[in-house]
């Protein structure tokens, strides 16, 4: 949210908009080329150590009138949006879309949200901004921070400096839309734990777990909105700090995981802004379901295909993965990771995250 | 979670449980009669203004096994809860769910999750405590409040005044599981405005309306937790305060708009505790939808399915929302919130919500 940022983003829209020009000024056909975006054009960038799209491209070019209409679209959205970097402003996806109701073109209204969605991705891979740098919000941020971290959020009234314990509630400081507005001031944090259930992270809050160990307890709230996954890649990244990821046992689960390590295949020209690649998993692991006997429901028919699923991607394809998968689809059952309650409420935080930590080199 | 309600609530529970002991010694077979919980069985009390069960009562008794294992959970529970609220902890249902298979007696353990939130049910309506006095925590509590409100928050780690402008981030004041943890201790607000979506509440934050008309924006999260119920309740009764509820205009939001104001059928005991009956709908009206040209979906078979129920529902007939209900099954369209915005980003707060809440009397 700094002006730099702004007015490079704003910049980078304009170029944008000039290459048009420039192609009709020198008689071509306008165009604009975008990496394809498929399971297929996904490769793993060992340097950056995060799976970026490959090199096959997709044009967008005015050379049908449906090519033309997208083209006038973007010149629309972009007109837009430079407008509101300038006003300092922001808005919702959805907001995009029902704007463009008013104006002046017909031909430059969406039909449906999913075109504007997809409108906005495309000008984020072209532009090499981000949506945040639009200042485009999206429609739930959701996640908290509770730990000992002392922060200062820029908001549109002033800065806020806030400490992640001292000076929140038991719900925690709320994570905003665009995190790139926060400076991390001061820590006495080890490590991340981000958790997905709202139970469990109010488990390891009343159990003292964040001031015990210095953590941070990261909530994901089920699939982790961008804003959680940028904080965390932040946290990682400027604070030196390893990061857990303690889900439930189940492949809805394991991709929880993969969206905060791996990133995702829709985003994964972002890959570089929101992937951890260096998060590792907590549990529960299906060795967990046999080695604590932990209470369990018989995996589904869908369970069972996402497993599969998860075997056939590339991103899981390790030792540690094909092993626990393998295990899971053998005993055909899954476990939540409040079911570490049958062995007492102190069990989680008094043995399982310790132990299991410990092995992992985070404590 | 002051003293006084941990020891009352602990003590209605064995009270309940001396109950079961006096029908032993009397030689009666022990046995607990609760509420029929079902929609025919629920009734308007017009002097508390809400919904409540009626007459119509269940009994659970020992007199057969499986009636008699009900109570033995009972007992175990009441157990788990009375020690629970001595040592000052809480837990989730869910783990609740899963503490019981470390019991003793393998005949107490529940063998679904559904069993065991119908016990605490139960156990609310019989004691007249809540689950919040119990210490039982919800999976997610959620919502958020921005606005001109000073309050002061027990927590486990001590009290904390926070000002849900000055003193929080863009995400606003995070309200915790148990909301009767907070202090009111001043405000400059006129009125409550609680709103369904996520970018609707961004909106009205980035615009400024908090400040600009006093408001006390409670973000609903789409179905409101029992939490932000509670809070919205509290911030009525206790601070005077208007109660506005902004939703999208379809089915769904209109029974948002009805659980905070009516209650729910399944926690109708609770009716006194949660809603808000003087709360009033703001929009999206389907005269809206016609009134300002609102974009529009159809609706869906099972929008209009929705809607004929409501016509049916004894607390949506009143004059205003059989006029709107019956209007929006003639259009055939419903709208969100945010479709606003087609008529510009600034609508909602220069015009809309001014001239409908002057109309209805809050500004």
């Amino acid at each position: 949210m700094s002006v730099d940022t702004d007015s490079e983003a704003r910049e980078q829209l304009i170029d944008l908009a000039a290459q048009f020009y420039d192609q009709f000024a020198d008689g071509d056909v306008p165009s604009m080329e975008v990496p394809t975006r498929t399971k297929s054009n996904i490769e793993y960038d060992a340097e950056k150590k995060v799976w970026v799209y490959g090199d096959r491209t997709s044009t967008r070019s005015a050379n049908s009138v449906r090519g033309a209409q997208k083209l006038l679209k973007a010149i629309y959205t972009i007109d837009f949006l430079a407008q509101q970097l300038d006003e300092d402003r922001s808005s919702t996806l959805r907001e995009l879309y029902y704007l463009s109701e008013s104006w002046d073109l017909d031909e430059a209204q969406f039909s449906s949200q999913d075109e504007s969605n997809d409108l906005v991705e495309d000008l984020e891979i072209v532009s090499g901004a981000t949506r945040e740098d639009f200042h485009m919000r999206p429609e739930e941020s959701g996640a908290t921070i509770m730990g000992p971290l002392k922060l200062r959020e820029q908001t549109r009234r002033g800065e806020r400096e806030i400490h992640c314990q001292e000076d929140v509630g038991e719900g925690g400081y709320q994570i905003p839309n665009n995190p790139d507005t926060i400076d991390f001031l001061d820590n006495d944090a080890d490590f991340v734990l981000a958790v997905e259930t709202g139970g469990m992270r109010d488990r390891l809050v009343e159990n003292g777990f964040d001031e015990d160990y210095n953590a941070l307890i990261v909530h994901l709230k089920g699939q982790p909105a961008r804003a959680t996954r940028r904080i965390t890649k932040r946290l990682h990244d400027e604070l030196d700090l390893p990061v857990a990821v303690f889900t439930d046992g189940d492949p809805w689960s394991y991709r929880i995981y993969g969206s905060v390590a791996y990133g995702s295949i829709k985003s994964a020209h972002l890959s570089e802004y929101l992937a951890t690649p260096a998060a590792q998993f907590v549990g529960i692991r299906p060795q967990d379901i046999v080695e604590y006997d932990l209470p369990t429901d018989p995996l589904s028919d869908s369970d069972v295909n996402a497993l599969e699923s998860e075997l056939e991607d590339p991103r899981y394809q390790t030792e540690f993965w094909e092993e626990q998968i393998e295990l899971q689809l053998d005993i055909e059952k899954k476990s939540e990771q409040q079911s570490l309650a049958s062995r007492g409420l102190d069990f989680v935080t008094d043995t399982y995250l310790p132990e299991r930590l410990t092995e992992m080199g985070v404590l």
